[in-house]
């Protein structure tokens, strides 16, 4: 399983736009609400706690924290609905209830510390209300605008204008030529450390447009034949990582120096030696919370 | 080819970075300059020509055509730039040397008109053009922001956000079952229109996630295995169109009644007779612009 996927809750989108119906199903006793505070998710019991879950608290308990918060209907679990809420505006959100049930954690080690399902909850939460945090005032023509739909629209009471949560493609590509893979370093990356190339998709490409493009700026690597091989919310704020193999035509590579610094072929048995445990010295592979850690397996698998 | 694919345009995106470098290329006398009115591309000849080309216009002209009118760097054809410019400020842009030269005509139209790489380039001009039109205030803080990078950003001078052209996934599936295939017609769709189920991916899914949420949503039907075939942009405003085939689990279906009004299993005999031209009472397949067209060619081909 792909961190930040296979989201167990039926979002119901359907059912967004009927605010009597998401009301009642609010005010039920069985409906729960995943705090968010400064986009970190809420984990049950004290900080170190092994294999935290999630903490959902009950509605009541959620509407005394935070006036005026935000917040988002993420779906149904069996009859009972779920919610996030947005709790930023509090200084101390510790102080007081919330203080005996858990604590907070950034998303990123959250996701890394509950179990696969809930860590596509984190995300899809936190991609939501990043996305309201950020876009309060309407594009078209600078007015504040009001939250609709449980949190799935924004519109303009000025000039009308709607306006959607994003979700930004982005390619993420194992280049591979015979039985190696080229894996570059990135700038912010620390000595050592090799992934996937990878990069924005943008207005007017497709997905193997987009690869081509890429690999060729970041690493100077003409490719072939591009194969779609996976995919991943990566809620950073919120992409879709498009992950996919291509074929590279020649062994030379010319990173760009500006987001990759250097660029190196690694053989499969290297990969999988290194996946299964073994330490190499002065090689480091992404984390299994990345998927290109998972194109990594799936190439060491073929 | 699939329309709004095989863009001929390197788009040197490093390069969008240095005023300089575009400074100088735009004023050399080989850049080249495709004005769109209005969201319409302007097309060389007068209306009616068959087979027109996109008239691009040297940069003094295009330099008269508008006051502060923003321009998007697209790309190098070879060494020389080229550039989109948004000359919707003027009342009557055929008034003067541009009359001689083409007409305006809208992206969609263009697009079936124009050879298939010169559509990609109408894509592309149109999606970022319209972003720019409908993003001129800052999301987060309400003030009106600057375009920088060539058109690929906007810089918000008060809270200094930066803002991207956004692209917005979205999946297209061909339902299959043995050798037959569910289509939908969407109610705004006239009778005996029928494509394939379609639909925003939304924050927190794959692209397995959203084939399968959106095809129960719209059709009740469950799938199964889901395969990524090719993807296009489709500038309207701006999406990436990802066309997949999913296994149906079983052949009951229940349209939504909202989206999708009726749904129908084809056989493969009939969609290839089609697509081969016959004629099929009260039966509409999608025109070649789009990629369900395509979907279902490769569908009939396998």
């Amino acid at each position: 399983m792909i961190p930040f996927t296979g989201n167990p809750l039926d979002r119901a989108s359907e059912r967004r736009v009927d605010a009597a119906w998401l009301a009642a199903k609010r005010r039920t006793r069985n409906a729960r609400v995943l705090p968010l505070w400064r986009l970190e998710a809420f984990l049950a019991g004290p900080e170190g706690t092994p294999n935290p879950k999630l903490c959902l608290i009950d509605g009541e308990l959620a509407d005394r924290l935070g006036e005026n918060a935000i917040e988002i209907f993420l779906g149904l679990d069996g009859v009972a609905a779920i919610f996030a809420r947005d709790i930023s505006a509090l200084q101390e959100p510790l102080e007081g209830a919330l203080g005996t049930l858990g604590h907070f954690r950034d998303a990123r080690s959250a996701a890394q510390l509950v179990n696969g399902t809930e860590a596509a909850i984190i995300g899809q939460a936190r991609a939501l209300i990043d996305w309201h945090q950020r876009h309060q005032f309407c594009a078209q023509c600078g007015a504040r605008t009001d939250v609709m739909d449980a949190g799935y629209r924004r519109l303009c009471p000025q000039c009308r204008a709607e306006h959607f949560p994003r979700t930004d493609p982005a390619v993420i590509m194992l280049i591979v030529k015979g039985d190696t893979c080229l894996l570059g370093r990135n700038r912010r990356f620390g000595p050592g450390y090799y992934s996937a190339l990878a990069g924005f998709l943008e207005p007017g490409e497709t997905i193997e447009e987009a690869v081509r493009r890429e690999t060729f700026e970041e690493a100077g690597v003409r490719v072939g034949a591009v194969r779609y091989i996976a995919s991943q919310h990566w809620p950073f704020p919120s992409s879709l990582m498009i992950g996919c193999f291509a074929e590279a035509e020649a062994r030379e590579t010319k990173p760009d120096g500006v987001e990759i610094l250097e660029t190196r072929w690694f053989d499969k048995e290297t990969i999988r030696a290194i996946l299964g445990g073994a330490h190499v010295e002065g090689v480091h592979l992404p984390q299994p919370i990345a998927i290109a850690h998972h194109l990594l397996r799936a190439w060491v698998k073929e």
